[in-house]
């Protein structure tokens, strides 16, 4: 299995980090220490002592350097030994830690596996309607133990919410939606309108609509490389434009641990000023979501996973419909930056092999 | 590891396939769903839906056909996707499940897993007396983890009887018993004669004989091809015929889940001409079997299964005995038989490969 | 993975087993069943019944031999089957089971892997200080899920108490220790003497030294292969010579279950001239060392193995400190005797192809 190396990925929610307690996380088949330097600033080293391979995510943070539990040796943030208890204290030229680019961002910590020579910041994706900074935010974490692509298809075609979410987000309408999907170069688009419909209590009351009334619902999903989605969804009393409905935000984050399991960190995310209502409503949003995402997403995830095995998807041969467009043309370009990587193509250019080509209409939307 | 493929196999017992809820099991590392169609008929479907891969048994019975759990397509008896629910409902032709030939016969559901042209019904073996419509049944389930025919030496010899379950089933007069082994075609028999034997409390209340009296017991088995027995115990007072006493029959059907487990199926049919007493006889045996077999045979199974571990049966050098000629005999005719199949001989004259040769006399036990 | 195999080995204690029941333990990757004969004598075989594979620890000693439990076929000390309950009793030639020699020495049972014709009894290592003839003993067992060669490095190198264990071994003056390392032959010593300690209470109540006084420390470290290390630690006044102390000398046996687990068996000893004061001393090092071992050197092992994974030491590049001295020379020992026993030079010789140069000085350090 192998993974897009030059990317940011997320490694953990910021507030995950604090100075005190390093934080162990096996990323894209890593184990990964995470802690906060002196000034505060996250790192991220492999969570290996170069002398005896102790994890150092079991050490303590001291002066902002990271002390290997077993015997002592410290390392800063750059993956240097700053100290050797030990006789003389000479530090052997081999007692260095690989490191990684990181940024905080977004309320997130991102990291690059990838060059460290191209991880810029400008490449990072924007999601600025979960900076804590202007919004109030919420966010939740699931370990889903299946590829991270599987969770990418399952939020690109919401279609599922009819039979897999029946109770909680579906209704008998999702079916005969109207959907759109396209692409411009390496974002992904997928725009479904539903008419008419009658909303279950938990999305209805989140858009204050009343129950059983008839509306109109309209969910955007918005995908980049190498799995970070942003899904805005909007319900409008029937028959009036999009503009005249509440809307909600929502950053979903994909970042393999393994081949098989995958980090979902998502958030929601309104602007402070709305005021208490909106703080209410990004944690209602959250809270009310790990239900069905624990009980119905993960177990028909980790069921696909199993069925598929160690078999490549298209040596699966899947049935294509057309509620797959999205997330085929995710799965297109990520094989296409992968494919471009290992041959030694620019990182930059990477996407530059795939059929840049939009597929049905060019959605207008933007978030932020 | 290879298994027969066309050999009709128990994939159930037929009262666990109701109408509403599709039943998922493995078998031969096959991920099956069974349900029943709007007739009632028993069907048996690749549990792996042709779009996405979600696993159908998660989904619900709709009018007679399956329901995907994700997105709602839908699948008859013959696999093919009569529903699509989204856009213009339009099916794609890969749209198609891999479907088994299914029987329903004496209270349990066969499946054949080979080539479908060849799943003759003339070809499912005869095992009248647990017929529910004309016996008294009832049946017990055990998932094994051993491979399947470590299950069937384990039954084509019962002088484990003795030494496995000393307080059940066995005694002191077992290894002393009087055995015959021969094979005609691909069947293989067992006959053993217990003389003079005192039963444990359990086989003489089931067979009517007063604690502590001196009794002959005799125990046939047969075998046939790919794992499927017929056990027929008696017991008589010591020195009387085998006519005299009071006789009973037990199916005992092996069916691999994988290389290393194996669903076991057992019942115990007696004619409804007996009225309660046979009703309540079945019931017994089945439930006073459940706690040998459990605690003793299946710890038993899985400890010779783990010291074999990846090595050939042959490879680990068995000690033979007499006692092992029918586990032999019924070895080496499915090793025939797989041989045979793999290289394409017609699958009517697999065992052909074999010697024909009966091992002691031919024994003239028949059932039903 | 290889391991040593003509070398003595601890399978057990010697209290571990009794006349009445078989102990069945995974030594070098092979399922063992231990067991004493009808003179008391110590058995080891080959845990697999010669005909069917059965376990023979589930099954019982009957007059000295060991009772197949499945069908009764039974086993001398020498492997052979001495008894076949079944027809006539013949027993084929097949019916053998591997022996291994057995010891019983230094409260121990001993085994050798390796070829029986090299089992000499002088190639055991002395451990005369927890002879139960003329000392008070007490041991302790654990399970390491690690490597054995890295629950070695740990015993060789008890920098680690500081960092590792500083609320009941350590203390901050350990890094600051005179440490000396060397090896005659295939022996490894490791020599640290700490000065000016102040010792955890454990440590101090141990040695009768009051809580919060200045100390200095020794501790002595002597390994042999492959895997017998005798630790020997003695507190002393301030400045005052070693013989003015007292000491705790204690042995710790390693023999690997499998290439990634490790029987840890250590015991302590002392005089049984001291009367009461020494019998309690030795179970109060022992039960005192079992909280730190468990819940500190064992995760510890654990996360070590796990980061090295399948990779080679070597090939996992370990920064080497001054401190490793007498661990990588062990290692260096253990794999010239690995080396030359593949390659089929002479057993005896089997340590002459490595180098024998001592590094640092040349311990005088001898036990008992």
């Amino acid at each position: 299995m192998s993974f897009l190396l030059n990317a940011w990925y997320v490694a953990a929610f910021a507030d995950e980090l604090n100075g005190a307690t390093p934080l162990a996380r096996t990323l894209l088949e890593r184990p990964i220490v995470l802690y906060r330097d002196a000034k505060g600033q996250a790192c991220a080293l492999d969570d290996r002592c170069a002398h005896r391979f102790a994890p150092l995510s079991s050490g303590r943070v001291v002066d902002g350097v990271l002390e290997s539990p077993s015997h002592g040796l410290r390392f800063d943030g750059s993956g240097r030994c700053v100290h050797n208890p030990h006789g003389d204290g000479r530090v052997p030229a081999q007692a260095q830690v690989r490191t990684y680019p990181v940024l905080e961002r977004f309320g997130a910590i991102w990291f690059w596996p990838g060059d460290p020579q191209c991880a810029d910041r400008a490449r990072l994706a924007g999601f600025d309607f979960v900076d804590p900074a202007t919004h109030f935010t919420h966010h939740g974490y699931l370990k889903t133990r299946a590829h991270y692509q599987l969770s990418a298809d399952n939020l690109l075609d919401l279609s599922h919410f009819q039979f897999l979410h029946p109770d909680t987000l579906g209704s008998e309408a999702i079916a005969r939606s109207d959907v759109q999907a396209g692409s411009l170069g390496e974002t992904v688009w997928v725009r479904r309108s539903v008419f008419k419909e009658t909303l279950q209590p938990f999305v209805a009351n989140g858009f204050g609509v009343p129950a059983g009334s008839c509306v109109d619902r309209w969910m955007d999903v918005k995908w980049t490389p190498p799995g970070l989605l942003t899904i805005v969804v909007g319900v409008t009393a029937e028959g009036t434009p999009r503009e005249s409905g509440r809307i909600a935000p929502s950053a979903h984050w994909l970042t393999p641990e393994t081949a098989r399991t995958t980090h979902y960190f998502f958030a929601f995310g309104l602007p402070t000023a709305m005021g208490d209502a909106g703080r209410e409503l990004v944690r209602y949003a959250v809270e009310g979501l790990m239900r069905p995402f624990e009980r119905e997403d993960l177990p028909m995830l980790e069921a696909q996973q199993a069925r598929i095995g160690d078999t490549d998807f298209w040596d699966a041969r899947p049935a294509l419909l057309p509620i797959d467009r999205g997330a085929i043309r995710a799965r297109r370009i990520m094989e296409g930056l992968i494919t471009a990587e290992r041959e030694g193509r620019a990182p930059g250019n990477a996407g530059e092999g795939h059929d840049r080509r939009t597929i049905g209409i060019r959605s207008a939307f933007e978030v932020s």
